[in-house]
């Protein structure tokens, strides 16, 4: 993995005084106008978002200060941050990228090999810098906004040779002063792990739901009898299809690599059970435990 | 589902002076003992666990006060709590059985049909209430067991139609005074319901860890990316095999439905990125949403 401590040497844009465009003001994007008001890392932050209710609830809640149509509020910004679905943000970033001079321009989208191949061969691609901070609840909306985001986990950065220099160091402070660490990949190889440690994930959840939902027709007994394990394993069944279906459209071959994976392992413990052969299901459990290697 | 609210009638036990005992202090067993010290429900609590550092470690922490045989704990006892796998509980339920005259027997195990089909002849079975409180962590032995816990959650008694009415006022009395709430259920249906909404969510979570053990070589990668929605899903994997594979195999024939129906959602997941039919996956993760309407 390639990781790298940045030296921030040249700030050409005035760090103590942002004006930052949120462009889609739900989970994450208004989790980060949140952070960004409250550590004063921004002293304004305008919001953008197709969705009325939500650029209106986000100014209610005191996500953004201020409501403008994209032009404006991105000839008005130090930084442009795209939160939004994956594929709305290949769609709208060239239109920025168009729009701007100085300006740096960042995602924080779960897919980074799509939006970098969109923007390659543009002549802002500089400006641009492609990140995924590890973090999101199930939650979606401005409602799901919460300004303790983000604390103490991973923001990777892929493509950032093709970054320039003073916009990377803009993007690299922001992670910095709310908390995250940065870790530095290649697009390609960051899809693939987050294909390993977030896409499946969501799949199984998902699944899972759905195979309550279909074979549990007593409701009431799930509610009563599901315990904190359950709670646990099903919880990101509740994540928005709006964005995920984009996610696994842009990341469908890892996706599948790994949910083919998933499927085979599942039939071990399938086979172990119609044979009856707990032994090998007890080696199967072991070796599932070397998670905690890991993961504490 | 059977539910019912108990009249309590009779109090043949001192139920403010009781001694417990408690076969398998780890993590059920320890935090019932702590609990019940907690709170003054028990005067005395003696831990038997065939694991001498177990026994051990139980009273260094305060989860029993005393250490003893199994026949002179059951000698001095009112209420006997086996908290050990399910198929050392029904080796050993019967010999406890034997034991006693006036003592309340009760099981904490994660199935139910098998623990009654073992004493249901027996001449004690009254003195039995087969019980199934919905609470655990995937962490286990005595350093595992909490204070907390229990509280708010659901406890599913089965086959109480054959326990003695002054037992199950005893064991009804324990659960309600650890915060807990009561469910009545024949035990088939108990083993179904668990299936979905137990069992089912430990194999997704071990197969996925065995999943991304598998896959992803860069164990430093999966510490660095790992959101909290990886963890969450995930944790249950760090659960003891010496628990589950007795339940599994005692809940075989539930476990397997619940297991060829999950791979069967999988599989159209799996299906529609294959076949790249977005909108189709968009609906089974509305789908899955509606767990939102069970789950908070």
């Amino acid at each position: 993995m390639d990781k790298i401590v940045n030296n921030i040497s040249t700030e050409p844009i005035d760090l103590e005084s942002l004006t930052v465009t949120i462009v889609g003001t739900g989970l994450i994007g208004g989790s980060l106008g949140l952070v960004l008001k409250e550590k004063g890392i921004a002293k304004q932050v305008i919001g953008v978002d197709d969705n009325k209710k939500h650029q209106q609830r986000a100014k209610e809640l005191g996500l953004i200060d201020e409501v403008l149509l994209l032009k404006h509020a991105v000839a008005k910004s130090d930084l442009v941050i795209l939160a939004i679905p994956v594929n709305a943000s290949n769609d709208v970033l060239p239109v920025i990228l168009n729009m701007i001079d100085h300006q740096v321009v960042m995602d924080v989208g779960s897919t980074k090999k799509n939006v970098l191949d969109v923007v390659t061969n543009h002549p802002k691609r500089g400006r641009f810098v492609a990140t995924h901070p590890m973090w999101g609840t199930e939650f979606s909306g401005p409602e799901a906004a919460v300004s303790d985001a983000f604390i103490n986990k991973a923001t990777v950065i892929c493509g950032r040779e093709e970054s320039d220099g003073d916009a990377l160091a803009v993007v690299e402070y922001i992670y910095k002063r709310i908390g995250m660490h940065l870790i530095y990949m290649d697009a390609a190889a960051h899809d693939l792990h987050a294909a390993y440690i977030s896409h499946i994930s969501h799949i199984t959840s998902f699944a899972l739901a759905n195979t309550v939902l279909e074979k549990e027709k007593e409701e009431n007994t799930i509610f009563e009898l599901a315990s904190a394990g359950f709670q646990s394993t099903v919880r990101l069944a509740k994540s928005n299809p709006a964005t995920w279906v984009p996610i696994f459209k842009q990341n469908r071959e890892n996706v599948l690599d790994v949910l083919n994976e998933h499927i085979t392992q599942l039939r071990k413990f399938k086979s172990c059970l119609e044979k009856e052969n707990y032994d090998y299901l007890y080696e199967l459990i072991e070796h599932a435990n070397g998670i905690q290697r890991i993961l504490k």
